[in-house]
């Protein structure tokens, strides 16, 4: 029996999903599966790398998008517009096409490894890889990326499969990229 | 340039990738990274739970194989035949075909949730989840099979996206067996 009318998830998360929706509820149901996932993320997404905390979440909302996850792609869509100069205007423009959208050649390779990661690991090839590099990327930019896009195909799969809510209103998520942005993810 | 010969993935890890396959090399090149994902593993397949430890691989086995990863698919076949009384000929049955597999009801619903996981979130539909109830399938059992599913979709791709060493022989994945079931993941 559910405790709320607004429950929509596959299971009784025991919190009201409107306001604790997607990822924000399972977290609140299973703290001990989500203290490595939000490590995970905060290890990925914020910790010192070359690439940037903008580009990263980039790649978060890109791989979300094509996975078609409605929060995931809306969440990380507003942290990574609130840290790239294009914001919001530039991660959709790159969700709906990054050999078109205006960022640089390294990170458009970055997103072609992404894209074919996203799909199956057995996707990425010795070509994709040898393209990132002659862009100048790292080792490390290419495993990043190789992992970014498996944890989302991981986050993906995590809310959409428990059928938790996804906010519409885009502006839903701006409060929370608020406090990412701050704080990070392990707060 | 890589310093060994035997290298095969994708980026240089720096070890000797025959001795160290798979996620255990990766491991070694980025431990940041590969203390949330063993925990995570840890959590799910280790940790107390009303299923156990074997069933638990058993999922991780069988979505491997619907992934098509060679390296967890074996692994996880491994550790979960090292923890069910069917052993490796049971794991290898519920891979084939886990309709016709000599588990329990609830087990064979919960893969069925975690086969449609594996492809697509969306897919776990309100039908399948009904079903794996009717079989006293619990929330929480619900819950994890989905982020099993999920997490192995995400660990495919990684081993896979980076292109690391699978070894051939299923001999190869007994000593890792033997250490996980003794000491876990975290270890």
């Amino acid at each position: 029996m559910c405790r709320y009318p607004e429950t929509v998830a596959h299971i009784d998360l025991g919190i009201d999903e409107k306001q604790y929706p997607g990822i924000i509820g399972l977290r609140m149901y299973r703290p001990e599966t989500a203290k490595p996932l939000y490590d995970l993320a905060d290890v990925l997404l914020r910790a010192p790398n070359s690439l940037s905390r903008g580009e990263r979440e980039l790649i978060a909302a890109y791989v979300s998008s094509g996975n078609e996850c409605d929060f995931c792609r809306d969440s990380h869509s507003a942290f990574a517009a609130a840290q790239l100069d294009g914001g919001l205007p530039l991660v959709r423009d790159v969700c709906v096409d990054p050999e078109a959208a205006d960022i640089s050649p390294k990170l458009r390779a970055l997103l072609r490894i992404a894209a074919a990661a996203r799909v199956d690991g057995r996707h990425v090839t010795a070509d994709l890889v040898a393209a990132a590099r002659a862009e100048s990327a790292t080792d490390l930019e290419i495993h990043d990326t190789v992992l970014i896009a498996a944890a989302f195909s991981m986050f993906n799969r995590y809310v959409d499969g428990l059928a938790t809510l996804a906010p519409e209103d885009p502006k839903a998520y701006e409060a929370t990229a608020v406090r990412i942005v701050e704080h990070g993810y392990t707060v």
